[in-house]
């Protein structure tokens, strides 16, 4: 019977059976790149499988494959790759022959190269339809083609060969998807001109192929939501890994490698896409494409930006010569391409904050495997010794949950929870427990510590990606929005290390120990020393230049590149902090709004966890007049960039009252006169123990402008003042006041400031010109902070 | 040459030589307790070591044996102890024969009963140094008698049997130094009253007595600043375990077992001064006893407060029967005595905060083991694969330092130190390192993955007491300021589990993970349900009983027992933040001061990290008109114990203005009428989504008092009231204003709280008479939450 049905649906140059009631429509599949290596490896077997699949479904169909080779030759080309198709092992031989057949009848090639051959081929399928009496219900563009053809062959598809109204249009489109943000948003802006965002299905084929784990990460999340309430934070997590290890190198591949390193080819789609399914808030509906998305692109939302600390980068030691055989560069040709990759992102969500996500990922390492893994604190203390409390399944052994994606020790797809977790919820027709062999070991584990799982029928990556467009089903496809959020997340970070010379590795197991890297500070490093000094790029600028420029108008300089000086600078406020601690118990900080301090506060946030800020206060040396809310308020940007990533006490935080009786800066409200009664009431002798402070191109520093007829001399400590640009009125600490601080930093960043340093350098006291030659602590130290561009222009 | 200066400063029975310019005077060193256990076991042999070694030190000695017996019977009692003394193996034994036989002759026995008993032992040491010419140098008395004798013999020497001017007096007395707080106050005092503190010196035995591996930690830490520095702090130590695991049960020693415990038994003296040594600053010059102890001082300072959830306690199942056998108790005595207890450990210290410090301790356990060990963060990644991993020292192995205090897998004091950390530095001539053997595995680590140091020789721990006595060194001692802050520490934990029963268990390796405790919340949890009920106070309570009654003055009640009921609320209030933002972007709570929402806002801290608080907007709804930073404030406590914890944006949190102007609640500063002037200008329609309120025994609720003047009714939104108790002065929110609210939850806990919710259900809308029956949100919803205790009495 079901033979019947089968032969039913056979058509092939108009042979297409009469419709039955039971029709669903017709569907077109147009294979782009049809006898490239990717056809014909994966795309024609998946295609097959959905042929097979779906055969009984009602849907009828047609393969086009399509190519630049004329019709004779490809059609060759074609079918030679059509005959060596495959039944999957438990299909029936004599029905695999007979579906195998039949999908060779149904397809057919098409050279696609001018606007013409596409008119004909909507022509030819028009035809066929209307001679069979069957409705259109979709048509399928399967892009297997370089990212450079996509415009061309959109523009055609828009115009010419978009099924008529009432049926859908779905075009697959394989990374890359840009190169960087710009060329990311590039690629993403001509593709709108053509297609509607549910038109496209961006594949990210780690997201099938051999990586039903990684797919499993939000279905297990939801369906063990019980067990892992209570537990997927910061105070149980202690790390997450995200992991990608390939023993096989570039060679063979260099032309695209050459141009992508291992943080495009691998971190930022398939790596990425497997953090998110890991961290993000778990979507109330889990099929919910849409809310899925949303809450991705929140993850991003929290995430720190990279900088170049972030990373370790290596490369092997045989990469150069391949690019120079492959691409004939010469000899002497060295690229910084990294083929290894360590990044460690951080999370600024209350759920994650301060816990580690590493992403690693690399070639000609030493074993093939790739895997997501949560690790889990020990929070528990067991009074028995070792040997006995290794017999149970004791809360002191490792924690953790893995999704292994595949080949490695375990050679299979699996999930894996110490049974000292839980015992998760699976879905039992896809996956199926695994015996617990003891003696296998993965991350220094018995397997018997695990609850494993392992898929109960491995499909092919492809397969499950055509069937799941076949479906219209988006989850695992990625959208515009998500493909230029994590291309904003990532570029940073490859233009802060374009230029930087990887850690060279010898490859396979002889890398021994020259990869491992430690968390540093906020970021990374290779925890072995370089072997070797291998490349010195830039280092015109002389090392010991600070040591040269030591002295700025007769106060000591610290003087460096913007990034260096920032992190100097907050090391000497640490300092200062901790060493005020320990003599008084309590810091006052006065901190200054504007810009220029921005990447000191984040560097204060993320990288000085030894800052005392439970014993500090925090005081602000000027405001604008503005609510405490607006985003022009410098206590507004202290409090984005510093103040909410600190611990700083409320009672400890300081804002200027300029917004007293729900008005702003009204001279009897006498906010000025109440600031300054609390720096009496709480900083003793009314001396800060740190007073930071800008230079604007005027000359003013605070709120303090040239001329100004408050606050460079006299009483009033704290006073209101007018600025010549907007928002006028200001609230600043006085001259007076300033200089009776312990210590007062001055931070000058940009070449803007060149001119005016140059200026202040020759000239004397003189305050109301220049109100910031009046800074000079009268018993205290001034210390100036300049990067190169402001001293040296 | 040197028999000869020996013999020359033998004396017996007024056979003293006389002095040679040499000498440095005499010492006399009185034993009290001389026939006693501990001087048996080893006080005597103590002070014969002291005597091989200081014989040629230019000091002469007489040894007085001392105890209530009588002249005759003592002596023969004492003389049967000091012929069986020894001398270390590496003395020659004619050397040996010769300084024992001198040894004997200097001691002499006493009895000291009386007043008259101490002046003629004074008058006697008088007449010896006057017939041999001798300077007296100082007087040892060595209280080896139980502390209820202290008071008497104290006042004895103090009144007759001090040194003269210019001599030394030294008093060395043993633990139990008081039984808690209190009691060791009252003992500190009593003998504050005859001695001065530098005259006294109290016996931890424990930081001798094998466990050299203690008194070296300061020593380390000095020595391997340069490695230690940049580790020992919160974000490198995982955590801190100081453990002293016994074999031995309580059996003979019950009576005074039974009223000590473990905790004051061991925890509160040897395992706090090990973890004192580990976590307080390093002070400049570890040598001065003075910065010792004012750093560990410094400590206990910083220390958060214990609570019963602090501790799991346990109680091997026979000890109540040796109760019953020893003290003669009837067979039903049921003891709560713990014999093992795990107590965690936080500092508030920026170095140590969030680190986990675990003391535990317990009899009957599978193990004779001690230690102190410092468990340090991986921070690296290790891209190559397991086995070869473990070949080097990688960074990815654990890494830890332990203060090996002898027994176990050992059977020697030792120092441990990671392979992977650093090779320390260590004192050649006190300590070796130990062979790397690889067979013995320590905490799940072949011994060859660290190295080790043990003792170049081992010292008996009163040997090495008595030396420090006679050299008057006192940093092993502990002060009276150091003892009575250790007793205030460990008080309220003793207090608050006195009546607590303890988890039984059967001993030895029978106990398998019967004992295991986590760390849950804040606190400590055993990880396994108690396998069977033991006892059960109280219990009679249905666990059904929420089902039964589900209403409470026509409102929804939620009744549970007190924690359940806890977690239920914050539940609950995170379900209305979560849909409140999602509805309006934000979330208005209210919150209300006081001890009961204590647990409640520690609970929405450490286990809600799901709640919107970036977008929730903190209120008050009653304030006490102190200054914000005044323990009284309400403002303070949920400062404390939720908003430090939490991430609400600062502009977000709304304490009360009851400090404007620098004055407190004053009329016409018009606090109340700004509060209310914000909440309209924030709040939409003055509408919060979310008031909590708690109820007082007089009916009061918010600071809305019984038969109030303001705030009942009438149109003031925020008033100023007066309480019955001190601070007298409040602000509160209306009623009218709290019952414009979304919703409103009123939390009522404890027996206290029977009488008024009992009354309540009785009554109507009273608000005059009972402010809280005027709560009746016009349009929202208001649910009451009892714990049992409060519904049930």
């Amino acid at each position: 019977k079901m033979l019947g049905r089968v032969l039913c649906t056979v058509l092939f140059v108009g042979a297409l059976p009469s419709p039955a009631g039971a029709s669903q429509g017709h569907i077109s599949v147009v294979l782009l790149g049809a006898t490239g290596d990717l056809a014909k490896k994966y795309l024609w077997q998946g295609l097959f499988q959905l042929y097979m699949d779906q055969v009984s479904s009602g849907h009828s169909f047609t393969f086009h494959g399509a190519a630049l080779a004329a019709l004779e030759p490809g059609q060759r080309l074609m079918f030679d790759v059509l005959r060596k198709l495959s039944c999957p092992p438990d299909e029936p031989p004599n029905r695999c022959a007979v579906l195998k057949d039949q999908f060779l009848k149904l397809s057919q090639y098409h050279q696609l190269k001018t606007a013409e051959n596409y008119t004909a081929l909507n022509r030819e399928i028009q035809t066929l339809l209307r001679q069979e009496g069957l409705k259109e219900a979709g048509r399928i563009f399967y892009f297997s083609v370089p990212p450079f053809a996509y415009k061309e062959i959109a523009q055609h598809i828009n115009s010419s060969c978009r099924p008529p109204a009432g049926a859908w249009l779905r075009v697959v489109l394989e990374k890359p998807f840009g190169h960087d943000l710009q060329s990311a948003q590039q690629l993403a802006a001509q593709l709108a001109g053509f297609f509607r965002e549910e038109e496209m299905y961006r594949v990210d084929h780690y997201l099938g192929k051999q990586v039903s784990a990684v797919a499993h990460i939000l279905p297990f999340r939801d369906q063990n939501r019980q067990f892992l309430d209570p537990i997927w934070n910061r105070h149980h997590v202690e790390r997450v890994e995200v992991v990608l290890k390939e023993t096989v190198d570039a060679k063979g591949r260099t032309s695209f490698y050459e141009q992508y390193g291992v943080i495009r080819d691998v971190l930022q789609n398939h790596l990425t896409e497997a953090l998110m399914f890991l961290i993000m808030e778990l979507p109330a509906n889990i099929s919910s494409a849409q809310e899925v998305v949303q809450h991705k692109l929140n993850v991003f939302q929290s995430l720190w930006g990279l900088e170049r600390s972030s990373a370790v980068l290596g490369q092997y030691q045989a990469y150069d010569s391949q690019v120079q055989e492959e691409l004939q560069e010469p000899r002497g040709y060295v690229s910084t391409t990294p083929t290894f990759a360590g990044v460690l992102i951080h999370s600024g969500s209350p759920r994650w904050e301060g816990v580690p996500f590493l992403l690693t990922s690399g070639k000609a390492l030493d074993e093939r495997v790739g895997y997501a893994r949560v690790l889990f604190k020990n929070r528990a203390y067991c009074p028995q010794s070792g040997t006995l409390r290794d017999a149970g399944h004791s809360q002191c052994k490792p924690k953790q949950i893995i999704f292994y994606f595949g080949h490695g020790a375990l050679s299979t797809p699996a999930v894996l929870v110490s049974r000292n977790l839980f015992q998760p919820l699976m879905p039992k027709d896809s996956w199926k427990e695994a015996e617990a062999r003891s003696d296998l070991h993965i991350f220094g584990q018995p397997l018997s510590d695990f609850y494993m799982y392992s898929p109960v029928k491995e499909r092919d990556a492809y397969s499950v990606l055509i069937s799941n467009i076949y479906h219209g089903r988006k989850d695992f496809f990625i959208t515009t929005e998500n493909l230029l959020a994590s291309w904003a997340f990532w570029t940073p970070l490859l233009d802060s290390t374009s230029r930087q010379p990887p850690r060279l590795y010898p490859g396979g197991v002889e890398n021994q120990q020259l990869l491992d890297f430690e968390m540093v500070g906020g970021g990374l490093a290779f925890t072995l020393a370089e072997p070797a000094e291998l490349l010195n790029p830039g280092g015109q600028m002389p090392s010991d230049f600070r040591a040269i420029q030591s002295k700025f108008r007769q106060s000591p300089l610290v003087s460096a590149w913007t990034e260096e000086l920032i992190s100097q600078l907050a090391s000497d406020m640490e300092e200062a902090a901790v060493s005020s601690v320990a003599r008084s118990g309590q810091f006052h900080l006065a901190l200054s709004g504007g810009s220029s301090p921005v990447g000191l506060f984040q560097r204060l946030a993320r990288h000085h966890y030894g800052f005392p800020w439970q014993h500090s206060h925090v005081w602000l040396v000027d405001e604008r007049c503005v609510p405490l809310t607006d985003s022009e308020s410098n206590f507004q940007g202290l409090h984005r960039h510093l103040l909410q990533h600190v611990r700083v006490p409320y009672f400890n935080i300081h804002p200027m009252p300029v917004h007293l009786n729900r008005r702003l800066c009204v001279e009897e409200d006498g906010g000025a006169q109440l600031y300054a009664k609390d720096i009496v009431a709480l900083v003793a002798n009314a001396s800060f123990d740190l007073v930071l402070l800008g230079v604007g191109t005027d000359g003013h520093t605070a709120s303090l402008f040239p001329r100004s007829q408050n606050g460079l001399e006299g009483a009033p400590s704290v006073v209101l003042t007018e600025s010549p640009v907007k928002p006028h009125q200001r609230m600043s600490l006085s001259l007076p006041l300033i200089n009776r601080a312990r210590q007062v930093f001055v931070l000058v960043l940009g070449k803007g400031k060149h001119d005016i340093t140059t200026l202040l350098s020759r000239v004397g006291h003189e305050p109301s010109k220049w109100p910031i030659s009046g800074v000079s602590p009268s018993s205290g130290q001034l210390v100036w902070y300049m990067d190169y561009e402001a001293l040296l222009g």
